[in-house]
C-alpha cells in the first residue's frame, strides 16, 4: 500500500510523462470528472462510454428516434471540450418548458448529428470535433442494448432506470447484471484503444451500470488482459443508493472481478482525506455510505493499494480532478518505470 | 431604366466599394438567398428579420416555449454564417422521426440559446457567433408579434400560417395586414442599422408576410426615410401562390406604398432574363407566374427601374446570388457617385 500526501501529489513533475495513452471505461459524472482533470497532462485520452442508459432525456430519445443513449457520451465530450464557455453552456443547457422540458440540448445536438451520419460512433466522433476535444470518446459499442440486473433473491429486472427502484423493493444486493443481447460487439476502435493504452483506467461511476457493462462487451476484458497498460480501479467516494448500499473497497472489487474474471486490475486507487461530517450525515441521509478500505483483499490478489487524499468537498463529495490526474499519473510513471 | 447584360454585370469591380453598409428587410427564402451573394463583397450586412411566423417547426416552438420564431432568422444565419459544411448541414438538418419529426436542429439551436440569453436579440446574437457569420442578423423586434390580413371582401384572418388557405377560400386578393399587437415597438440596433445603411434593400421574398411586416414595425418607416442610403425594392422573380397571385411589379410596389407611404422605394430592381418554358407551366399549376414590370407607374412615382438577367433556373426558379450583389452594388456605387 502506497499512500501520498497533498504536498506529494502537487509536487510531483508532470510535464515529464510524454502524453501516455489513456483508456477511459465507465459512464456518468464520475468518468467525466476524471477527464476534465487529465486532459490537462494528456492529449491521449479514450474515453469508452457505456450505452446501457434509458431513463431521463436519453430514454426519451432513444425510445423516440431510436438512437443510443446520448447523455453519457455528452458530459464525458463537454468534459474534453475546449471550446469557448458559451458553446459549452449550449451544450448542457436543459429546456425547462414545452415537450422538450427536461431534455438536454446537448442531446438533441447528438440525435441531429446521429439522423446525419451513418453510425452512432460517428456522430460522436463529429460532435467531438465540432467542440473540440481533447482526445476522444467512444461508445463501447454500436449496438442497441438493455441491461439487466439479478437480484440476490432471483428477482430479476430489465433496464438500467428501473434497477434503482427494484432493488429498494427488493432489499437485497444485486447479484449479477447481463446485458441485452448477451456479448454485444465492441466497436473495434474502442478495442483498439484499450489495447493500446498505458493505462487503462476502471471509473470512478457506478459500478453496476456504468462500469461493469463496458466488461460485458464482446472483446473488452479480453483487450484488457492484452493490454500492456497498468489497469486502475478508481474507487468511488461513497456509495451509490439503489445500486452499492454499505458496499466496501473489496465489494467493488469483487463485483468486478464476478463479472469480468481476474486480471483486469493492478492497482486500486482510494481516497484518504477524510470526508467532513456534515456531508456524510448529508450522504447518509440519501442512503450512502464512505466507500472503506481495508486492503486485506487487495493484497492477497496481488493488485497494489494507492492512497491520496483525492476530495472537493462542497455541497457534495466529488473527486477533485486534479489530484486524481496527478495521482493516476505517478502511478502509471512508477508501473512502467 | 437602366439595364444590364450578363457581360456588363461580371465586369463590375467590386472591390472598390469599400464595404458598404446594408440592411436588408424580409425573411424567408429570398432574403437569405440575397445574403449569399452579398456578404462575399462587405460584411457590413444587418439583415432584418420578421417575427411573424407562426407555422411548421417555428410555430411548434413559438406555442411551447413561448418563444420568437426562429424559422426565418435561421435562415439568414446560415446564409451568412462562415464555419465548417458540417455544422451548416447541421444546423439545417430536419429531424424525421417521433415527436421532434420536422423540426429544424437550428430552431433548437436558437430556442436553448432564447433559454439562455436574456433577450430573444441576444440569442440569435449568440447564434451568429457561434455560426461565425460576416454582419448581423437582427429580429426586427423582440415583441411577440401575429399578423392578421384583411381581405377585398372583408374577411379577416389572425395568424401568418393561415393566410395561404384564408385566401384560397376568400378568393380575392389581400386588401391589408396588420401587425397584433398595433405599433409593436422596433428593436433599437435594427432603426439604427436602417439609418446609417448605405443601401436599404426589400426582398426579395414574400410580399405580405415578410416585407410588409417589417414596415408595420413601429419606426421603421420613419427609419427607412430618415436613412440616407439608396432604397431598393428587388422584385421577386415569381408570383406567390396564395399570397400575390397574377401580381405585377407595380402591384408589388402599390401594396408596399399602402402600407407603407410614400418615399421608401428609389430605384426597383427587376429580372430581365426569360425563364424556361418549362419552369414557367411547371409554376403555372402550382399557381405561380412571372412577376411582369411595365416601368410606367414606377416612372410616374420617379422610382428607377434597374433590368437585368438575375435568375438561376434549376429545378427553381431563383435568383442567383452573385448576380443579384453585383447589380445591387453596382446600383449603390451610381446612386451615391
Amino acid at each position: 500500500m502506497d499512500e501520498y500526501s497533498r504536498e506529494e501529489l502537487l509536487r510531483i513533475y508532470l510535464p515529464g510523462y510524454q502524453n501516455p495513452k489513456i483508456a477511459a471505461l465507465g459512464g456518468g459524472h464520475g468518468l467525466s470528472n476524471m477527464l476534465r482533470g487529465m486532459k490537462r497532462y494528456t492529449n491521449n485520452i479514450t474515453a469508452i462510454v457505456s450505452v446501457c442508459d434509458d431513463g431521463g432525456g436519453s430514454g426519451i430519445l432513444r425510445k423516440d428516434l431510436g438512437m443510443l443513449p446520448p447523455g453519457d457520451i455528452r458530459n464525458c465530450i463537454l468534459a474534453l471540450s475546449n471550446v469557448e464557455p458559451l458553446m459549452t453552456q449550449l451544450f448542457d443547457y436543459r429546456f425547462t418548458e414545452g415537450s422538450l422540458s427536461g431534455q438536454s440540448f446537448g442531446n438533441l445536438f447528438l440525435a441531429a448529428l446521429n439522423g446525419m451520419c451513418p453510425s452512432f460512433d460517428e456522430a460522436v466522433k463529429r460532435a467531438g470535433e465540432i467542440l473540440s476535444i481533447t482526445g476522444r470518446v467512444l461508445p463501447v459499442s454500436n449496438q442497441n442494448i438493455l441491461l439487466e440486473a439479478e437480484f440476490e433473491n432471483g428477482q430479476k429486472i430489465v433496464g438500467e432506470s428501473k434497477i434503482f427502484y427494484a432493488k429498494k423493493e427488493n432489499d437485497c444486493r444485486i447479484r449479477e447484471v447481463r446485458l441485452i443481447p448477451q456479448n454485444p460487439t465492441a466497436l473495434p476502435e474502442s478495442l483498439d484503444a484499450i489495447r493500446d493504452a498505458d493505462m487503462i483506467i476502471f471509473g470512478p461511476g457506478s459500478l453496476y451500470t456504468s462500469i461493469i457493462p463496458n466488461l460485458l462487451v464482446d472483446g473488452v476484458v479480453d483487450a484488457v488482459r492484452a493490454s500492456h497498460g497498468v489497469k486502475v480501479l478508481v474507487l468511488n467516494l461513497m456509495t451509490q443508493d439503489g445500486e452499492t448500499e454499505h458496499y466496501t473497497a473489496e465489494d467493488h472489487l469483487r463485483a468486478i472481478i464476478e463479472h469480468g474474471g481476474e486480471g483486469l486490475i493492478d492497482v486500486c486507487v482510494a481516497n484518504s482525506a477524510p470526508i467532513p461530517e456534515d456531508l456524510v450525515r448529508t450522504y447518509e441521509k440519501e442512503g450512502a455510505q464512505q466507500v472503506l478500505t481495508h486492503n486485506d483483499e487487495f493484497q492477497k490478489r496481488g493488485i497494489r493499494t494507492v492512497l491520496a487524499p483525492l476530495t472537493h468537498c462542497d455541497q457534495y463529495v466529488r473527486h477533485d480532478p486534479d489530484m486524481l490526474a496527478r495521482v493516476l499519473l505517478d502511478v502509471l510513471y512508477k508501473w512502467h518505470a
